[in-house]
C-alpha cells in the first residue's frame, strides 16, 4: 500500500524518486538544483500526507518513506543524502522517536565519513507528557519542514538555515486528542477496500439521519486541548496548525476552530495553517493543534510561497459580519377591495382546508401521504392574510399570493406555486391576458421543477385549463378540462416523480395524481361560486 | 453543528457573513467590488468543504448554506444576490437537486422582479444513472466554480461568464463510488463527538495492526468507476477532479490516484484537482472522479491562481526515477591478516550465539524477550564475513563491524552498535588512543540514543571499560570494571528506556539489563583468550 501511495504521487510531474524503489523509498524533487542545501526529512509511513506530500520547491527536498509506522532504514536515508547533497550539505529534519533518531543519525554519521556536510535538527513538539519524558515529534515538524525549505530556496548556508529551524523547533509546540477510544478501528481496516459490495454511482448523500450528529462537546475537548498548551505560549504571536488525525469530517473540522477561536490563546494566533489533513494517523478519529512562536524571520518564512499544495497558510481572526439587505415585505401591495375576488379566494381556501383528509387518503397510495396537509396549510395562510390583499389589482394580487406560497408553505409545492403566480403576475402586468399570463407561470414552473404533461402531477389539469382560459373559452370550459386532466393522470403508471416513481404500475393504477386531483377540484368550486 | 462550522470559517479575515445568521447563512467575500459579475452557489450543508469553502478571490462571492444535506431557503439566495449583486448582475451555480433548482430558480425570479441581472447554471454532472434520468450535481461543480470565478475576478460580463460556464458544465462527467455499503455509520455517528472517553494527548501512533490494510480491490474499483466515464469521454485533453467522499485515509487516496494512472483514460488526463476533500459526504467512506474537457480558454481559468487554498491543481504525468547512488560496500576495506585479534573476534562472536538462550530468558523478564537473539544474530553475521576482514588495522576493522551492525543485523540496538563502531573508527584513525576512540564512540551513541548511564542500559557496563582503557589500565580491569557495571544493572528500577520502563520496580529488582549483561560477558571472554 505504501508503494502504491507513492506511485501515485509521482503523477505529479514535479517528483521522482529513486530508482531502486521499493528497496528504498526516496522521493525527491525533479531536476533538484544541489547548488542550494538539502533538505531532507521523513519517517514511518501511514502519516500522508507527511512526508512525501511536502516534497517540492519551497519545502523539502527529499522524503525518506518507511513502511507504515517504522522508520526507513539508514542505506534510505544515506541514498537520499548522496542523492541531493551539494557543496553546501544537508539538512535532515528528524521526528523524535527513537528509530528515525538512529536511523537518520547513523545515516549522517556515514554521509560525514564520507566528507558530506550534514546537520540534524531532532524536532520533540509533543507536550502531551510533559517536559520529563521524551517529547514526540507531531506536526509542529511542518513548521520546520517550510522555514527550512524557504531559507534553502532563498540559497542560505546550512549553518543559516540550522540557526532558524533550531529556534523555530525551540518554539513550537503541539498536543493530540483522540475523539473516541483508540483501537476501534482495529480489524476493520484490514477489509476496508476489500469489499465485494462496493457500490457504483453513489451521490454525495448516502448517510441520512447523520444530521443529528452532536458537537456539544467540541468547545470542551479543544479547551482541554489549549489548557495544555496555555502552559507553554507566552502573550506573543503564533501561527497555528489545525492538523486532521485521520477521519474527523471536514465539517467537524470547522467545527473545532470555531471552538479554538474561542479559546484563550486564540486571540495571539495571528496566522492558521489549516483545518486540514497534515501529518495523520491512518484513519484515527482525532485533531491536534500545533504552535510555533512568531517573530519577523518565522513569519515571513511561513507566509512565503511554496510548491506543496498540502501546505496552506492564511490569517486567522475574529469572525465579522456585514449589514442583511432589507428583502421584500410578505406583502408589498397595499390592500384594495373587490367582493368577488375576495369571495372566491376565500372560499377555495376553505376548500383546500376541507379537502385535506382526502387527498391525503389518495397520496397515502400513491406518495408520502402529505399533499392534503400541504394545501390546507396554505388554504390556511391565505385566510390569515385574506384581509389585507390587493383584491383590485390582479397581478398585485397573484404576485402577493406568490409570495405567500413561498415564505409561508415552502417545500416543493409551495415554490413551484409560487413559481407559477409570481411568473404570471410579472406577466399579467406586462398586459397579458389571465389565460396566457397563468400559463407564462406554468413555463417557468415546468422549467425549474423539471416535469412535462403527461407524467403524472398537477400539470396535468393545469395545462389544459389554462389553455381553455388563453384560449378565451369560459371557467366552465376550463373546469372541465382540469377535470379530465386530472382523470387522465388515473392511467398514467410509468413516471419519474416523487415517491410514484418507486412504485408499481399496479399501485398506482386507477388513482389521481393528488395534486392533480386538488387543481381540478378548485376549478370545480371556482366554477360553482356566484 | 453547521452554524458552527461556518463561524469557524469566519476566522479567516478574508470572509464575513449576513448579519442575520444563522436564519439566513450567506457566507460572502469581506469587501466585495460589485462592479465585478458576483458568483453565488450553495446548497445543503454536509459537504465541506463544499460550498463556503470556495468562497473568495477568484471563486465564488457567496455561498448560501443549508442544513444538512437539506437546500437553503429562497430568502437565504435572495439576500445573497442583493447582498452581492451590482450592474453587471450575478451568476447562480445550481447543482440538480431539486430542491436547490426550485429554491435558487424561485429567488433568481423575485431578483429578477426587483430589477437585477440574473443567470442561473444548472450542474448534472453525475454520469452513474445514465442520461435518461436526471443528472446530479457533484464534484464537477468546482469546475464551474473555478471557472466562473476566475472570469468575474477579469471583469468579464455576465454574458461571458454564462457563456463559458455552460461549456463547462456540457463537457464534465462525475462518478462517485462508495468503498462499503451505505448507511453504515448511521447511529454511531450521532455519538461521534459526544464521548467521555476522549483520550488527552495521544500521538499519531493510535493504531497499531493496520498496516495490513488490503488494498488490492483500488484497481478494480477504480477500473469500475472510469469504465463508465469512458464512454462520455474522447481522446482530447481532459482536467480530473479525485475527490475524497469523507473518511479515505491519505495514503488509500494516493494508492487510487496510482490506480487511476493505470487506466485507460489516465493519458488523456493533462491536469489534477487534488487527491482531497473538495466536496464530502460527511465521513463517506468513498471516492469520486470528475473530469473535464480542457481547451485552452478552461485551461487559463482552471490554472489561475485564487484566494481558497480548499482548491489546487497540479500537473499530471507519468511517475519517474533517477539513478540511485552508489552507496558504500559494507566491507570496503582489503581483508588483511592479524592472527590474534581473529582468533578473539570468532570466539567473541561463538560466545554472542552461544549465550543466546540465557539472554533471553533474562530479557523475558525485563523486555521483548529478544535480547539474546538479536546478539546471537550479530554473532552469526560477523563468522559469516570472517575470512574478508581488515584485521591488519584497527580502525578499518571498527568501520567494517559499524557497517555489519548496520546492514545486516539493524533493529535499535544494531544502529547503537553500528553508530559506536563507526564513530570509534574515525576517531581511532585520527590517531587517539584505542580506549578513547572507543568512548568517543560511545559518546555518539548516548547522543542518538538519548540514554546516559545509569539508566539500566548496556551503557552501565561499557562507560567503566571503556573508561578503564582510555585510563590506560589492562582488559583485566576493564573486564572488572564492566562486570561491576552491569551488576549494579541488578538495583535500577526507575528507568525510562525500552519495555523496562513499563515494569513495576519489583519485577525489575535483582536482574541486570541484558544488554549490560552480555558486555560483561564479551569482556570476559575477551580477557580468557591468550
Amino acid at each position: 500500500m505504501v508503494n502504491e501511495g507513492i506511485e501515485g504521487l509521482l503523477t505529479n510531474p514535479k517528483l521522482t524518486r529513486l530508482d531502486n524503489f521499493p528497496e528504498v523509498r526516496v522521493v525527491l524533487r525533479k531536476n533538484w538544483d544541489k547548488s542550494k542545501v538539502a533538505i531532507i526529512s521523513g519517517g514511518g509511513s501511514g502519516h500522508e500526507p507527511t512526508h512525501a506530500g511536502f516534497v517540492g520547491k519551497g519545502m523539502l527536498t527529499a522524503a525518506v518513506c518507511g513502511d507504515i509506522f517504522a522508520s526507513p532504514s539508514v542505506d534510505a536515508v544515506l541514498s537520499a543524502i548522496i542523492a541531493t547533497a551539494g557543496d553546501k550539505g544537508c539538512l535532515l529534519v528528524i521526528k523524535n522517536y527513537t528509530g528515525d533518531r538512529l536511523n537518520f543519525g547513523l545515516a549522517a554519521e556515514q554521509a560525514r565519513e564520507m566528507g558530506y556536510k550534514v546537520e540534524t535538527i531532532i524536532v520533540g513538539d509533543d507536550i502531551a507528557l510533559g517536559e520529563d519524558t521524551e517529547q514526540r515529534g507531531l506536526a509542529g515538524t511542518l513548521f520546520v519542514h517550510k522555514t527550512a525549505g524557504y531559507l534553502s530556496e532563498e540559497g542560505k548556508s546550512l549553518k543559516e538555515i540550522k540557526d532558524l529551524v533550531k529556534k523555530v523547533a525551540q518554539n513550537c509546540y503541539s498536543i493530540g486528542l483522540s475523539l473516541e477510544e483508540g483501537q476501534k478501528f482495529q480489524g476493520k481496516e484490514e477489509s476496508r477496500l476489500d469489499k465485494s459490495e462496493a457500490e457504483l454511482g453513489l451521490g454525495i448523500h448516502g448517510e441520512s439521519g447523520v444530521e443529528k450528529i452532536s458537537m456539544e462537546k467540541a468547545d470542551e475537548l479543544m479547551k482541554k486541548a489549549v489548557g495544555k498548551l496555555q502552559e507553554y505560549t507566552s502573550k506573543e504571536n503564533y501561527a497555528l496548525i489545525l492538523n486532521n488525525l485521520g477521519s474527523v469530517t471536514q465539517v467537524e473540522m470547522n467545527v473545532l476552530l470555531n471552538s479554538f477561536s474561542k479559546t484563550s490563546i486564540a486571540k495571539n494566533v495571528k496566522l492558521i495553517v489549516g483545518p486540514g489533513s497534515f501529518m495523520t494517523s491512518l484513519n484515527m478519529n482525532g485533531f491536534s493543534i500545533s504552535v510555533v512562536k512568531l517573530d519577523d524571520e518565522i513569519k515571513e518564512a511561513l507566509l512565503a510561497p511554496c510548491d506543496p499544495a498540502t501546505w496552506f497558510i492564511g490569517e486567522f481572526g475574529k469572525a465579522t459580519s456585514i449589514d442583511s439587505p432589507e428583502l421584500p415585505a410578505t406583502l408589498p401591495f397595499k390592500a384594495s377591495e373587490n367582493e368577488k375576488t375576495k369571495k372566491r379566494l376565500k372560499q377555495i381556501s376553505e376548500e383546500l382546508i376541507e379537502m385535506k383528509d382526502d387527498i391525503n387518503a389518495l397520496d397515502e397510495k400513491v406518495g408520502d401521504g402529505d399533499a392534503g396537509s400541504t394545501f390546507a396549510s396554505a388554504g390556511k395562510n391565505i385566510i390569515e392574510v385574506i384581509d389585507k390583499l390587493p383584491y383590485a389589482n390582479n397581478w398585485e394580487l397573484l404576485i402577493s399570493l406568490g409570495r405567500i406560497f413561498s415564505r409561508e408553505i415552502g417545500g416543493s409545492s409551495g415554490v413551484l406555486f409560487s413559481i407559477l403566480f409570481t411568473r404570471a403576475g410579472n406577466a399579467l402586468k406586462e398586459n397579458e391576458d389571465l389565460g396566457k399570463a397563468l400559463l407564462s407561470g406554468l413555463e417557468k414552473m415546468k422549467d425549474y421543477g423539471g416535469a412535462e404533461q403527461g407524467e403524472r402531477t398537477m400539470i396535468d389539469a393545469l395545462q389544459p385549463a389554462f389553455e381553455a382560459l388563453a384560449n378565451g373559452e369560459s371557467l366552465e370550459k376550463a373546469k372541465s378540462a382540469a377535470r379530465k386532466g386530472a382523470n387522465a393522470t388515473k392511467e398514467i403508471t410509468n413516471t419519474k416523480f416523487g415517491r410514484s416513481s418507486y412504485l408499481s404500475e399496479e399501485s398506482l393504477k386507477n388513482i389521481p395524481d393528488p395534486g392533480a386531483e386538488v387543481v381540478a377540484r378548485v376549478f370545480e368550486k371556482l366554477a360553482a361560486i356566484n
